[in-house]
């Protein structure tokens, strides 16, 4: 019923319900249950010949007399004999999906009979019992029983009915198992599982924060949901946690950003007297501790943010395929593998060439080099589809997993609507690395600082950052007055506690359902989170957001005000 | 370091890492950090006489010579010789709370020198090397290293250096310790970790929801914070996971209720195929496995709600003691274990009498018994003070545990306003007993309608709450238009779920932070969580909530209307 990538990893899970110290005489299953048995009990042979009784859905019925009961262990097929009359008649009506309970004898099929496609295909149960416990409509809007996937508007519509397909119960199972390892190993290497607030203050810079609106004072008074732990992370270093982690939810007000949720979830971990190495090998050893499959070789490779833009134009980049970028005199080039002649539209970009005698995609450098190089990298990846898809090179292998840390990142970058002015490149928390503390002194100087920020890759994905993070006062107030120009008086509570003996300390958060998107081989990170909204924020089941009545806004003194947003 | 009660639970956790696979050569507590060793490391006698490194705290200087080093594990002593000049110097300087690391030698204390109040008291390092890693402000807020508490207000400030007093290390530690327990025992039995989101829609009925609003279709659209996540356990369950858990925030907006969060935690869990029986021996062995004290005796006991009003004159008794309320004719009475003659103000209303001949309290039953009830459940709390305070009889014996199960609660209860009108005495989606469901067609007989709810009560608080559902979607649809009169707009997802082969099952939720206020002998639930608001709902520390600009309420298509709420 499970992939086979799935089952590798779920086993000790699924099964512990077997190994526990239960007192119950028959299965682990009827534990806080009235339910008997789940259907991956009956594989246990003594059960053969045996009554067993079983609650589940009806996925499948043949006339009035073969039905096959689901539940999430598995299928398992049953007879009513003919001596059932009534029940016969009921169970002709029974709509497949109805909450169903059968009671039988467990038996083996005949040799001619068994159901190789089936993993109990060699049993089935002769009824004795059979009844409907709650019928389900008799047209379904989506299929559930096979494979083929409805529209996601539908699923969406529907997230209770789409649970009931396998490929979604191992997904979401997978995510707890995974989670729960991801635990067991941080709380085995002393972290401590500390729980931050999601209503709080605006924390400026960074991405937009949803407000809560409050009844205080006559109104004007709003939390901003928390984008992320960082400040409460940072606090709790000084108060002397030493290791924090959480499976935080995060916040961010980013509607209509493809492949984006409002509400997300990270893996947030901070650690007092760390250095980046210390968080390097800590999350290796994390993600060999978790990860499904075996991961070849730790430590992971690491590039510079700058020889990561040079060779791939990216600093994200899908290590599984070469075609790297070359730097010649005055052009960037890739070689491509094959001539590609025959293909018409491979460039939207009109400054590319490509030269098919030496098999060559060439780019005049111009003035802004980064440019160019994003250019050849995003020509990079669409090289690669081609490739795959119509030459049939396989490029990117299916789960290979090529983890790269990224370094050695600029600690700022000038703004994009105005190159005078700099903005942080990861946080304005981030510790510039100690050969650059003197660059600060000199304005001139800034743009040339690294910082102690790393980014973790994975086959071309972002799915982890993190930094050594400042903990000297008086250099964090400079850089976020003086170099940033952020209004300081929204974390002056940051300042004042760097001031009591705050420790040295860093931190990295990992997207948990990025990370899952990845390794489950999903097409976006909606299928891998029970109930995700779409990507302009709706949820399509409940009608999510919503009116509410004048009455509650009076209660927070607002109103809607119609006027178009500039 | 850490007080006895807790003692008993915690080695598990904070030596594990002692136990652990780890290739260090040195001590766990060097893995993923520069750190050489914890305070705690040092009990190894192996270190005596070796150089060892420590990074931590100031807690104590004495001139320029002797200091003591704090970390989450302990004190160590140490003294830098004369012939450091340098960095005698620095010391003396060096105020207290600094961050500072030390390198020596672990020495055996003179015999006559051993510091019976220090766990390595024993012990004492010989500094050959001395840095201050960050100086601490020489003025303190508050006193981190004595047990005296400063006034709530400052620690709330500063909540960062209120962390560093061990009685704070020591609740947080805790709590990471319990929920990884309960995590434990809940995976063991086949409970899935599922999130569920925190925006979605407004729920009719219930406590008062946050609003958020969103920048969708030019305004007046808002997610609501969900209050719990009622809708999308049972959604779970239509959708075939049989058993979710999760370790769920929750939000309401109770700004001004003492002792209430407008966020809080709770251990929140739904199963499918359950009766009450089933889910109470799920509550039972979950907190014998997760309880840090030996609990005496499971099952618990438990009282109908009628028989709870009846004996204590509250649904949530405080079981520890008696003084139980006996029915005499037309009157309500408590016996006094004692004469209180010479107690001048015990009863505030006016309608009890006290007959110290036979040392009774009297009240004579009134129209509305129930009230009558109320006000002798709060006599009896308040006789129970009395004795306890003023005679010095302990009533309420610290660390027994009395928890009970509540049962049989009224499914309705007239509206407080309007007392022709009913209101779910849980919430809706609770189920009525299978023996009343007939009851419910006829208007006249649904008061008298018992529910499937049921509260879990420890020493007087309700630690606990949950029901088993109405899976049918009639019924469903009944109570919540018919009976109740609520907008079923809001809830067609469910009732349409409900529909497709709805499961039968039924889930409870603990209420996280009061069962560890009572567990570690809190005053306040605040004194367990890490980043806790006052009880109107501030962030003393950030100054949250906080005003925002007008721009990003014009993002939001809002404007702030000051006309006085109604």
């Amino acid at each position: 019923m499970f992939s086979n990538i799935v089952k590798r990893f779920l086993p000790t899970i699924r099964h512990c319900r077997f190994v526990s110290s239960s007192s119950s005489s028959s299965s682990f299953s009827t534990n806080f249950s009235y339910r008997q048995y789940l259907v991956s009990d009956l594989s246990n042979i003594n059960l053969i010949d045996r009554s067993v009784s079983l609650h589940g859905w009806l996925q499948y019925r043949r006339m009035n007399s073969f039905g096959v009961l689901r539940d999430h262990s598995g299928l398992i097929q049953f007879i009513l004999p003919s001596s059932m009359k009534e029940e016969r008649q009921i169970f002709k009506q029974t709509p497949v999906e109805s909450c169903i309970y059968i009671n039988g004898i467990l038996k083996k099929r005949p040799e001619k009979d068994i159901n190789t496609n089936m993993l109990l295909g060699h049993l089935e149960i002769h009824v004795t019992d059979f009844k409907v416990i709650n019928a389900c409509l008799p047209v379904l809007p989506l299929d559930v029983s096979k494979y083929h996937e409805s529209d996601e508007s539908t699923r969406l519509m529907y997230r209770y009915l789409d649970f009931r397909r396998d490929i979604m119960q191992e997904r979401i199972r997978f995510r707890s198992a995974f989670i729960a390892k991801v635990r067991e190993f941080l709380l085995k290497h002393s972290f401590i599982d500390i729980e931050t607030p999601s209503l709080f203050r605006r924390t400026p810079g960074g991405a937009r924060e949803f407000i809560v609106p409050t009844h205080l004072q006559n109104g004007g008074l709003f939390y901003a949901l928390t984008q992320s732990p960082q400040q409460f992370k940072q606090l709790l270093m000084i108060g002397g946690f030493d290791r924090y982690f959480q499976i935080a939810k995060c916040f961010r007000d980013e509607t209509g950003r493809p492949d984006r949720q409002p509400e997300f979830t990270q893996i947030d971990l901070e650690l007092s007297f760390v250095s980046r190495e210390n968080i390097f090998s800590l999350i290796e050893q994390l993600l060999v501790a978790c990860w499904p499959d075996k991961i070849e070789k730790i430590p992971f490779p690491r590039l510079t943010f700058a020889e990561c833009m040079s060779r791939y134009g990216t600093d994200k980049p899908d290590t599984r395929f070469d075609l790297e970028i070359e730097h010649n005199l005055e052009q960037l080039s890739i070689t491509s593998p094959i001539s590609l002649n025959d293909i018409k539209c491979i460039i939207d970009d009109n400054d590319i060439q490509y030269d098919n005698n030496n098999r060559k995609f060439l780019l005049n450098k111009t003035d802004n080099e980064e440019e160019c190089l994003i250019k050849m990298g995003r020509l990079r990846l669409k090289l690669a589809d081609i490739l795959e898809k119509q030459y049939k090179i396989e490029l990117r292998k299916r789960r290979q997993w090529n983890f790269l840390w990224i370094t050695d990142f600029p600690l700022f970058t000038p703004m994009t609507d105005d190159r005078t002015k700099l903005e942080s490149t990861h946080h304005p928390f981030t510790a510039p690395i100690d050969q650059h503390l003197s660059l600060l002194s000199s304005k001139k100087d800034w743009s040339r600082i690294i910082g102690q920020h790393y980014d973790l890759v994975l086959n071309g994905f972002e799915v982890a950052g993190g930094s050594i993070r400042i903990y000297d006062s008086f250099i964090q107030r400079f850089i976020l007055h003086d170099i940033l120009n952020l209004p300081i008086e929204h974390l002056e509570h940051l300042l004042k506690a760097l001031e009591y003996g705050a420790p040295p300390h860093g931190g990295i958060a990992l997207g948990l359902d990025r990370l899952l998107a990845l390794v489950l081989e999903t097409e976006h990170i909606r299928d891998v989170i029970a109930f995700p909204k779409t990507s302009n924020g709706k949820d399509l089941m409940a009608q999510a957001p919503s009116q509410v009545e004048q009455s509650e806004l009076d209660y927070y003194f607002l109103q809607i005000n119609k006027k178009k947003y500039h």
